[in-house]
Formats: structure tokens, C-alpha cells, sequence
């Protein structure tokens, strides 16, 4: 019912590819089944859809490399895929019709404790690595709200991020080497495996690129100390003003959370009513703050955090008494777009970044846009990066409704450029934002990228129909490009 | 008197381009005059020299955008100079000609405190950064040895690091966005701005890129809290492998040190002899140890710390009394590598990395290195991040000990691969690591990486003759890859 690319095609398959393919990667190896392929018709991102032709599920980088290989003799374009978590319809296969998803290289090829890192095949989940390396007092920093479904493989392509990308960085800051195989099924491996790096920095690149460079295979992830000690707090406010100045005055007081959430009322009665957490649901917003590091100065930073809540209006701050109830929180938190399935037949989670100072200006724009085009958003979001999430709630089945929806999705990312921000903070391009990306970068930008895209994959085959409004391979003019606005 | 690659010549200018760029600079904005022009022979790497033929100081980026672009015009190669206190011969004028140099663009375009951002010039001297932003309680992490002269231009094109790398990270990881212009003098912006990267992440490939892919002329640097509360301490031991062994203790204590250095008694007496400061010159060798963060946290640490040295053999560890000691001792080990310059009539610094469990291995190594070519070598490094530093003390003059300087220095980087680690930590790769490059990488790597610098630089005019063993264009070739071993 959905008006706008309801259904993608994919293009069709040569003769014989599929008999080549299963040779390579096992008949338990390949999907070719209608009913089974409909299971990867979409991502997280579920307004566009397109059923696959073939999905392989390759073992090993071996077959990862002969799956490529045989495909760029027959010159068929492929979809990297990972746990299908995305957001953005990064794997939608279309108009490639090979799906390669990786979800069944679950080694973990080598943990390296003294040096702090760990090789992970890229179907490896990402909570597994960092359950594999806890009691050796190491973690994975990057956690995705569906850290227990999605996959490295698929967290390098999106360079996703997470609650405590605040203090600990996105993806690409814990990688530091991909073994990458290519459109052609060469395999190269980027990165050297150490902090300081030797040449250009490809790993950066592929990091974030959602697969249209070729399919990574494994990772090298660099681990961090556990924290000897965490603080979780909820700080309860009457209005999202109010939580939104506490995160700047938090901020500004020198203190760098390890995650700092907002939730609106809006989310905070979906998730109450779904997890019985206890939030008061009078509330106008909810801050969950997280503070790490060594215990004895944990103390003095929560005290602290408590006087700024306060200062701002908080009417009530409590600290997580034991680790259940901090589990409970962050539980909370990390289901809350699941939780807001309760509210209403369809809803579209919006991914903007604003500079902090700004989100105070970009909720009063989603305000507008919420009165304008007569729909409830609710807002969750990691306050902290000035990263947010409004959720547009609507229904489907309504087309006036759901255009205007996209209207309101699309004037809140325009207000995020106009503010300074980004039309993206985690959850990437896909073919979601394909038109936003043009609103952030000029077509001699835009160029420039094609042709970094075009040195890893010349004939446009990984991916393609993602990222860039138009698919293909590198745009050699060069048109003049625009004078920088630092 | 050096053997290997004494001088080299610049290519000739075609007629009339000195004055088409005199034109644009303005006649105290070029450098033509033969006595004038040697001052641009070098940068911190030595061994290698060459005169430009002409030199230009733009004032703005768009004198930078209208001297590439004559440039362009003409064919003529160009090579982007900073303070030229690099250390892996990066801004030698050969075989280009134009030396582009940035040290005359030294405004602060912007400070966004609440934002924790600075826009600055190309030109902007690093410790200026940190100056500026110091009231607001803020600093710019990374910091080189050379920072009261190195400019943020240099910092981005070499991604700099210094000794709180190791809690803080590299020039790259505190680079928002680029201003570059191209080698056709087109300007672009890359990066947004902000934490969260939309579409490729261009500016982590021009981080490093030592200015193969045109002049940067503006960056946004990402600032960080000034820690409430630093200690530093100096732990003295017997041996190297008292104190290497200790840094492996605090780091598997969990602790991350903003920084963590060791001097070796050749240093120490070296330095010592240059500062007065106070170091025990009979001690094998010593670290410096830096902690930060919350005050209430900070002693227990640093006893843990104290604890930790103690029990691995550790005579003596003292805390710094006040700022001045403090900054007596950080003085001290900045200007280290000054310092040698009393040992011997000449000095070669390596560079190069291994995993920090590897520091004892390669530390034996170098001592193995130094017996058999019979050469003084004093060690100064980054231990924590396992970034070595060996120093080997030889007289030029004598062509047979240089070329046993050059044998030891190589050895020491194969070394460095073997133990799994790399051939250039923080110095860059320069004219001085371009054969060792391909030690690290097979040609089908460097062809990929050649590839992208031909996105950027489809000319081959940018720096050429620097960190490719040979400089032009892309090389379109498709060699085999190697298959990954990661």
C-alpha cells in the first residue's frame, strides 16, 4: 500500500549461475527456493522491497572468492548481507539479484588478549565477541541496539555505532584491519592489524560503505579495558527542553558519559508498557546516563551529574541499585523501537545528527513538523552525539497519511543540514537516504566518491543502487566542484 | 658524504610560471633567490636533500586553489610543505619542483566551545590550538615532539602522534573534516564536520596521505576536556626488560596511561647532560607515566601503578611534585631526540611498531643489531602503543659506519614485520620508507592504494616520489592479489 518504491526487481539471472554457485558453495549452501528467498526480501528497513534471485551462504573466504569470481564472469551485480538488521536498506537486492550473506562465517579466527584484539569472521554477533574476550577484562565497544542479532561483517559495512559511541567511538575507530574480497574475487586484506597505520587508510573507507567496495570477510577489532566500575542513572524531566539543556550542561561540565539517552514521552509510555520497566509515564523525557572508569571516582562524577539533573528541572534522579536493574534500563532502551510497534500500525525511525547545542532547535522542528503533517513522533535518541531518532508514527494502509509521513521525515533531516548537522548518524544511506546524500554533498563531491568506489569496484557490481542516487560505475567528468564552506 | 641518495635534483620550471605565481602570492609571498631556497632543502629527515626551484607562501586558500591551478596548467609537480619538522623526508622538492608551502596560513577560522571544535588554517602551529581553547577547559590531543613548531597542515598530511596517542589516538581520530584542494586547484570539503561521517570517509584516506592528494588548507579538529587532574611519574629501573615488562603489567592491569614512555640509559645520559633535570644516569632505564582523569581517582591509580613498578624491579618511582617538575620532565623527553645530537656527529631516528607485547623481542633485537654492527643505539618511545623509536648514533663522515647505520635501521624495521608489527609508527613513509612500503604491502595492495591517490591526483602531480617506490599515475594493471593472512 505504501506508495513510494513499493516493490524493487531484481534483475535476472544467466543460465547456469546458479548450478556454478551451488557447486561452490554446497547445495546446503544456496537458496533458490521462492518461499525461502521471500526471508530476504528487506532489512530493518521495510518500505522497499525486493526478493533475491539466489542468496548464497559461503563458509569460508575461500568460497566467498569463487562465489565473486563466478559471478563477475557472468557480470551479475551481488548484495552483501549480514543479519538483515540494517536500517537503511543496505541489502536490498535490487537491482542485483545475488545475495551473499555471510551469516555462517562465525569463526572467531584468533583472540589476542596481550595485544588487545581479535579476528572475527564477519558473520560473528556482535555481543559474542565481546562475551568471548570478558573474562579476560576486554570488550567490543560498539553496541548496536540489535548487538544480539547483528553481525561484524554487517557493522563494518554500516560503520554502526551505538549507546556508547559517546565515549568509545563508532565501528571504524575499532578496526583495524579487513580482509576484503573484492567484485572480481581477489581477496586483500587492508589495514595492518595495529593501531598506528602504514599507507593510505582503505580500512576507513570500506568501513561505512555498505558494501559496495566487496564483501568483508573477517575484521581485526581492537578490544578496550572493561570499566572497573559503572554508574547507570535515570534522570526524570517535565519537558524535553529541560533533559536537552541537562545533556549540554553535562557536557560542558567536562564530563564525557559513557552513554547518555533520551527518551520522550511518547517512547517512554511504548516502552513502560512493554518491558513494566517502572518509567513514569507522566514524564515529558528521560535521560539514561552511564558513567565508567575507576571506582573511586565514579562517586564524585555521579554526584555531580545528579546537581546538574536537578539544577535543570530533573524532578527525580535515581542510580541503578544492582546490575539487574541496570540490565532492565539498558534493556528498556535497546527494545524501544520494538516497543513502539504498540503504538501504531507502521512507523519509520528517522537517523539525523545535529551539533549537541542544536538539539533543543531540531525538537522544537520536529515539533512543527509533528503539527504540521498531523502525526505523532516520538523521539529516542543518543543525546549525547546529537544523534536522533524520531520515530514517525502512521499507517500504512492510509496513502495521506504515509506521504505524509515522508514529508515529515524528509523536512526534519533537511532541518538537521540546515542546523549544521548530518542527514545521517548510524544507520546509513542505503537506498533510504540515496536522495538526502545529495542535499549534504554537491554533485563534484558526489564525483569524487563514485570514483574512490570505482578503484574497488570498477564495473559498479557491488551494491550498486545504493549510496548514490544513480548506480554505476565512476562518473569520469569533472564537474566544477563547489568552494569549500568550512 | 653519504652514499645513498645524497641529493636530488628538482625537475626545471617552464618559462613565465615564477611569475605567473609571484602574480598571485605576491612578491614577498615567493621564494625564488638561490640562499633562501636552501632553507627548504630538507625537512627533519636528512639524508636526503634537494633545492626547489621556487617556493610559495600563500596567504588563503584561494591563492593555494589559483598556484595548483596554474600548476595544473603548466604539468608541473608540486610538493606541500608545513613547518618541515617532518621526520621521513615528506616535503623534499624533488622531483617537484614547487614547493607549496602553508606556513603563512595561521588563522583560527572558528572556536565552537559548546561543540568541542576548532576550525584552523593549514598553517596554525599545533600547540597553538590547545592555547586557544585552554579557558574554555578544553585541549587538542594529539601532540607531537615537535609541537611548539609543527603546523596543523603537517600534523594531517603525516597523521601525526605523540606520546598521548596512546589514551587519546592520532591526528586522525581528531579530524572532523578537510579543506583540500586539488591538484587541479579545486576545492573541496571533506568530512562534515561532525562526529558521525555521512557517505565515504574521505578525509580518514587524506589523514596520512602526505600530501599525495593536493594541500590541505583547513581542518575542523575534534577538542577534548582538559582532565581534571594529571600525575606524572618517573619509575627508574636496572634493565630495559625490567621496564618493558612493567608496561606490560599496567597495561594487562587494565589501565590506560595518557601516556607511557621509556628512555634507555643512552637517552637518559643524553638528556640528562642537554636539561640538568635529574634522571639517575647509572639507570638501565627509565618510563615516564602519565595518568588522567578525575581527581578522585587518580592517586589509587597511581599506587596501583607505584605497586605495579615496584614489583617489577623498579628502584625507584617518583611522582612529579607540581606542574613545574611536571613540566621539566615532559621538556626533557620532547627534546630527547635534540639531545642526542651531543652523542654523535650524526643520528638516524627509527620508526616503527610492534605489538606491546613484542617491545621486549624487539628490544633485543635492536641490542643484537647494534652488537653486530658495532653502533651506539639509544632507545626513546611511545611503549605503551609499542611504538619503537631507536636511535643509531654514527658519524657521516665515515662511509663505511653509515652504511652499517643504514644496515642496522633496516634491520631493525624487517624485524619490526616479523614480530607482526610495522615499518612506520607515526613518521610517515616519506622518501625514507618507500622500499620498506613494500616489505608491508604486496604490489597488489600498493596498486590499490595507488588507484585511490589517482582519484584524487589522476596526474601523478601531487608529491610524487613519496611513499611509492615509484611515482606517477595510477597503475591500472590488475596483479594478482595476495590472498589474506590476517
Amino acid at each position: 500500500m505504501w506508495y513510494r518504491r513499493a516493490v524493487s526487481t531484481s534483475i535476472a539471472l544467466p543460465t547456469g549461475l546458479a548450478d556454478e554457485l551451488a557447486a561452490i558453495v554446497g547445495p546446503d549452501g544456496i537458496v533458490t527456493a521462492a518461499a525461502s528467498l521471500a526471508v530476504y526480501e528487506c532489512d530493518g528497513y521495510t518500505l522497499e522491497r525486493a526478493i533475491p534471485r539466489v542468496v548464497v551462504l559461503p563458509r569460508t573466504t575461500g568460497e566467498v572468492a569463487r562465489v565473486l569470481a563466478a559471478a563477475h564472469r557472468a557480470g551479475v551485480p551481488f548484495v552483501p548481507r549480514g543479519a538483515g538488521t540494517g536500517l537503511s536498506g543496505g541489502c536490498l537486492a535490487a537491482p542485483a539479484p545475488l545475495v551473499v550473506c555471510t551469516s555462517r562465517m562465525r569463526s572467531i579466527r584468533a583472540v589476542d588478549v596481550a595485544n588487545r584484539r581479535v579476528v572475527a569472521e564477519a558473520g560473528v554477533v556482535n555481543a559474542e565477541v565481546s562475551r568471548v574476550v570478558r573474562a579476560a577484562g576486554l570488550q567490543y565497544a560498539p553496541d548496536p541496539s540489535s548487538q544480539n542479532a547483528c553481525t561484524i561483517g554487517g557493522n563494518v559495512a554500516e560503520n554502526s555505532g551505538g549507546p556508547h559511541t559517546l565515549k568509545y567511538g563508532v565501528t571504524t575507530n575499532h578496526v583495524l584491519a579487513v580482509e576484503l574480497v573484492l567484485p572480481d574475487g581477489e581477496v586483500v586484506t587492508l589495514g595492518d592489524g595495529i593501531d598506528d597505520g602504514l599507507g593510505y587508510d582503505l580500512t576507513g573507507v570500506v568501513c561505512g560503505a555498505e558494501g559496495t567496495m566487496g564483501v568483508v570477510t573477517a575484521a581485526t577489532l581492537r578490544l578496550v579495558p572493561l570499566p572497573e566500575a559503572v554508574t547507570t542513572m535515570l534522570a526524570v524531566f517535565a519537558t524535553v527542553a529541560e533533559a536537552t539543556a541537562t545533556v549540554s550542561a553535562i557536557i560542558a561540565a567536562g564530563i564525557i558519559p559513557a552513554a547518555l539517552e533520551m527518551m520522550d514521552r511518547t517512547i517512554v509510555a511504548a516502552v513502560e508498557a512493554a518491558f513494566h520497566f517502572g518509567f513514569p509515564t507522566d514524564a515529558g523525557a528521560v535521560l539514561i546516563i552511564e558513567i565508567d572508569g575507576d571506582t573511586a571516582g565514579l562517586d564524585g562524577t555521579a554526584t555531580r551529574i545528579e546537581t546538574i539533573c536537578s539544577t535543570h528541572g530533573a524532578s527525580r534522579v535515581r542510580r541503578a541499585a544492582d546490575e539487574a536493574e541496570r540490565a532492565a534500563l539498558w534493556k528498556s532502551r535497546k527494545r524501544a523501537f520494538g516497543a513502539v510497534g504498540r503504538l501504531a500500525p507502521s512507523y519509520c525511525t528517522q537517523d539525523g545528527v545535529v551539533p549537541r547545542t542544536r538539539l533543543p532547535e531540531i525538537l522544537a522542528r520536529i515539533e512543527a513538523a509533528s503539527a504540521r503533517h498531523r502525526l505523532r513522533i516520538g523521539n529516542v535518541f543518543h543525546a549525547g552525539d546529537g544523534n536522533i531518532h524520531p520515530i514517525v508514527l502512521y499507517d500504512e494502509r492510509d496513502p495521506d497519511e504515509s506521504a505524509r509521513a515522508l514529508a515529515a521525515g524528509r523536512e526534519i533531516l533537511v532541518a538537521c543540514l540546515e542546523l549544521g548537522g548530518s542527514v545521517t548518524g548510524e544507520h546509513g544511506i542505503g537506498v533510504e537516504k540515496m536522495t538526502e546524500l545529495g542535499l549534504a554533498f554537491g554533485p563534484e563531491d558526489l564525483a569524487l566518491m563514485r570514483r574512490v568506489r570505482a578503484v574497488f569496484d570498477p564495473d559498479g557490481r557491488a551494491n550498486p543502487g545504493k549510496i548514490f542516487p544513480t548506480p554505476g560505475v565512476c562518473v569520469e567528468q569533472r564537474a566544477p566542484r563547489r568552494q569549500a564552506a568550512l
